[in-house]
């Protein structure tokens, strides 16, 4: 077969639609059999690549494949690992061309955040600099919806739904026990440098007196003494006040709450924990009877409850990335455009990946209200259609997801050496 | 109108379901208006019997009371409020009486788990103890799965599907993961008592080696050194560890490992977290990465993953009880019966209250596998049935579940005399 083979690989934290990202790859290859041969998986992510441990995705039948669209976390391993510049680590580089020049890799995808899309980057360069035939496609996946350009990222919409609508009932809840029992709930999500998923929280409710009653951004330094009469305030007013917290909110000295003092049972700083930070702050000013939730991995994997936008967006990014990389393109990332807030519309897109390396997006100011704990009328236009819709996976007769384990057949190995991490 | 009206009320923490339960009762009170008038709900429980706060559920539309069938939270509110024996909590006995004279109410239904169950069967005593005619039924719900005789009890179904399928979901992000990050992943789950809803986490998987591989239960002592060797077998064999601890999981000495000594930032000792002192004793002691998540009340809010059979379960419950009642009969809990396994059938039954008072149903010792760590397939063939089907929420065009708000109209006071609680 005279085409070039793919690889594709996910990068970084997984989500519950990265999988349907990968399902877009292959099966847009594998309706380009002239332009795409095979579509060789990495086992974990780039390592797969690095130690030629690469998984041969045709060996799937198609339903398999088709079952990625809902099957949440890396169907082929994922992992946190950093290329360097190319002079920094020219070893792993040159591997890379060893491995793909042995498996008639000419395509490779990656599937990640803002390091990857740095990784995908120099990929991309390897042709012109080390005079190996590669195009590189990056298809953007991160929580944090903090890539640059695209609209959003695949993957955010679905935590953001899981939050609005988790936090929607933990208030209903809340509020039914509040005259005798727990008056403030607090919830922390994920986003270290970014508030879009707090944000989300923000969707639950439309009024200042429905739930969540404060929102804290990494975005806005933390104001304890604002905080605490916002609390107490909820609680005089509605009777109860629930607050969504990002991990990674900072007190004005620029150091995280999470590593405020509190120690574990062994004596050490106690590694995360705004939840439960907050809760001992209101016990300990305002007295009130508090509940915290940390919702960790459970928010990124919740495919159940997946918004059907974010789940179209993810296949859709996947599926383009293959149709720019059969039209000759490299060295890009694949966007989400968005035509329209109302009724929402949008398209795919593409920019260079010099344009996407090394830069974070933050919530602008104009998305978060002037108090600095709530979000205006512009991010619930820009929020409200990521959420949109489900896209339930489907459940088997034991009331359980039908989630698909594939079988990951390994590639021959075709090199004699062997390259250690 | 000659028939007499009745009162409902929601009692202890809420479910995902209770609320359905509210619907079987006030759905079935309305078929049968020859013999029940109108349905009062305390508002916020029993308080709002003895303040004379009452609902008038009559002025609520027949599609707004339907919608209860999909609202989590307690519609009316509720209240942990514990009502004594006769003797020394006489005064709130014959305010009782007092309020439901005034409203011409002579059934009590009373919606909770053991205490209201106790408390109901002391109101089912005050026609021969104070000479005022009453029919009381329980209808029960908690999802701690611990009231006796009943095969289950509304609201545990839902709950034990949210953990089941948050660990399989989380399990699947770990496991992708776990070669460069992650290794060690604990939830905490509720049960301060019982076990029932940590072994729900077991249904995630059907082997050893599948996630979780450890479940922890407040019914087993707590063996340190047994529970690292098994996280560091399991990361060995599977790359990595899944746990599912209850909050109630003890030392040997009889102290919750929540309260073993973690510290908050104030220096107070920190309440919950055995899922944190869990990842502190694995990072000292095996070094491995961890993460952790407490779904508080998010798993017992979560109606839009409740399990049919529960939400029906809840329904039922709430049906018979008013049938119970319009057949004249008092002092009785309605359950659920089981007649088979496999195909799974119950249907609802009942049993004297006096059987029911301050008893705790535990995990049987035959659901708990002999290491401890897990559950058998006796447990499996329990718990299986109780999370079968999908009844999802009607969605809104915004993306979010359309619960619904009842008006929750107050009934007129009659009283001149206010009570002070």
């Amino acid at each position: 077969m005279s085409s070039k083979n793919a690889f594709y690989a996910q990068s970084g934290g997984v989500t519950s639609v990265i999988n349907a990202s990968a399902c877009g790859v292959i099966e847009t290859a594998r309706k380009h059999r002239r332009h795409i041969g095979k579509v060789y998986a990495g086992r974990n992510g780039i390592i797969g690549a690095l130690t030629e441990d690469l998984i041969d995705t045709s060996r799937e039948p198609a339903r398999a494949i088709a079952a990625l669209r809902h099957t949440p976390g890396g169907a082929f391993g994922s992992c946190r690992f950093k290329l360097k510049g190319l002079d920094e680590s020219r070893r792993e580089y040159e591997r890379l061309i060893e491995v793909f020049r042995a498996h008639n890799i000419g395509y490779f995808f990656y599937n990640g955040g803002g390091d990857s899309a740095d990784t995908c980057h120099k990929v991309s360069q390897l042709s012109r600099k080390l005079d190996f035939p590669i195009q590189a496609i990056h298809v953007p996946k991160t929580v944090d919806n903090d890539l640059p350009v695209t609209d959003t990222c695949p993957g955010f919409g679905s935590v953001a739904k899981y939050v609005a609508v988790s936090t929607q009932e933990a208030a209903l809840d809340v509020e039914s026990m509040a005259s005798t029992s727990t008056k403030v709930f607090i919830l922390e999500v994920m986003g270290r440098h970014a508030g879009w998923i707090a944000a989300a929280g923000g969707l639950a409710g439309n009024s200042s007196r429905e739930a969540p009653h404060i929102i804290l951004f990494p975005e806005v330094e933390f104001a304890e003494t604002a905080f605490l009469k916002r609390v107490d305030q909820a609680v005089k007013r509605y009777g109860y006040c629930v607050v969504v917290a990002s991990e990674g909110v900072r007190h004005p000295n620029g150091k995280f709450l999470a590593e405020a003092g509190s120690r574990d049972a062994f004596g050490h700083a106690q590694l995360g924990g705004v939840a439960p930070y907050l809760a001992a702050l209101v016990k300990e000013r305002l007295g009130h009877k508090y509940h915290w939730a940390l919702a960790d991995y459970l928010q990124r994997a919740a495919r159940h409850i997946a918004s059907k936008t974010d789940v179209e967006q993810a296949y859709a990014v996947g599926k383009a990335a293959v149709e720019l990389a059969i039209r000759g393109e490299n060295a890009l990332m694949v966007t989400i455009k968005r035509i329209s807030d109302s009724p929402y519309r949008w398209k795919t897109g593409e920019v260079p990946l010099a344009r996407v390396a090394n830069r974070e997006k933050m919530m602008p100011a104009r998305f978060i209200s002037k108090d600095g704990f709530g979000i205006t009328a512009a991010c619930r236009r820009y929020l409200g259609p990521l959420i949109r819709g489900e896209d339930y996976p489907p459940f088997g007769k034991d009331g359980l997801p039908r989630y698909v384990r594939l079988k990951n057949t390994p590639v021959k190995r075709k090199l004699k050496t062997r390259f250690v991490l």
